[in-house]
């Protein structure tokens, strides 16, 4: 009998984990394996889960970007002998925006059950306060990091955006948060809204949604704070 | 001195309380005026929480399909004399998929704090499970009813998904989820991923990734249960 992968969220940076269910904490404590982007992340994440064991009788594996495809199915050996495996990424959910979606796929191909957990996803939670389409909408991850590449790429999506009605969300690495900003601000139709969500379930959380003309005016503190843009043509 | 809006996920279905965080239960059990998709539903989803005032001295103000734009206003009185406000919709997150970005969109504009709560979301949840790729994805909604352009959105949705290797999303009504997987499975290509996920967090959670091919000798059982679709190309 083969067993579970779940797929456990962790905080949105260093908050308390009251963000975290009950049912996720209680899952998690009960695994002894865990696939993870970052062993010293995961391992400072389950001490305040409080495992019921010491945190050196569990089994850490990394899955990152740097793990190679044939990599993959050494990861899911303790599965096939039978034990549940846990998958932690760096912040908030595995497999949306960060690794994980590797190992799954080739889980679902070895008829393994696969779990997800609920827990904090910034990309979920700015979607909800953003006040924009949620019936459709799509996530575009990080936008290329070459101005004119970057330009061109947004046009394209604030033009889709408003055409298919389609709201528009993106990531950026928090130390390029302003040089993104000042992009969509110079490049953005007057009338576009811009969602900014920064530090999202810190005490600091920052969420606000304008045109892009307003923004124009009002520079977001932002800078190498962990942030999602959303944006409606 | 405006309140503030709480965005409040419930369970999805009839599961225990604890997928939902404790920090997201001790601010519902701060809040007394709640704006909701459907009252009954609010409050059997209250009787769980615990409240510490009786459900009758909670005040309810319904926000649904019906509501219409000039009544948006109406609904957030009680935050401009001071009260914050939840937002509940009739199962998981509010404003993604389901009611409530009306009154964000608003409330933005007014200057108001928008505060996301973290919970489950069914369709964050199965993208997570999916094992496809999480870094550029979208949520298509519900697909036309009518057959002929049922079957033209799929087809360009599964060739937009192929050549953007983007993810594609879609939602169904619970009796109409049979005729959707009928259509997925006879139009799309032999070799393209389709996952169902059916009643998620429940006890019967059923989540599976196959090739339509496979699919193809392999009804699942989804009729009547809350479902997820998502397609790879």
């Amino acid at each position: 009998m083969h067993g579970k992968i779940y797929i456990i969220p962790t905080t949105l940076g260093d908050s308390d984990i009251d963000v975290i269910p009950q049912k996720t904490i209680e899952t998690i404590r009960s695994i002894r394996y865990f696939t993870v982007e970052d062993i010293r992340t995961a391992r400072r994440y389950l001490s305040k889960i409080k495992m019921p064991v010491k945190i050196d009788e569990l089994i850490f594996l990394e899955l990152n970007e740097h793990t190679k495809q044939d990599e993959i199915s050494e990861l899911l050996v303790p599965v096939f002998q039978g034990n549940d495996i846990g998958i932690i990424s760096d912040a908030g959910v595995p497999c949306v925006a960060d690794p994980g979606a590797t190992i799954i796929d080739y889980a679902h191909k070895k008829n393994i059950k696969i779990v997800p957990l609920t827990g904090p996803s910034s990309i979920l939670l700015a979607l909800m306060a953003a006040g924009m389409n949620g019936q459709n909408f799509a996530f575009a991850g990080y936008l290329p990091v070459k101005e004119q590449q970057r330009c061109r790429r947004i046009q394209f999506l604030e033009k889709r955006s408003k055409n298919e009605n389609q709201t528009q969300i993106f990531i950026e690495t928090p130390y390029r948060n302003l040089q993104l900003f000042k992009s969509f601000v110079s490049i953005c139709n007057p009338s576009t809204q811009l969602c900014i969500a920064a530090n999202i379930t810190l005490a600091d959380e920052f969420i606000k949604t304008m045109t892009i003309e307003k923004w124009k005016n009002s520079e977001p503190d932002i800078n190498k704070k962990p942030c999602i843009f959303i944006l409606q043509g």
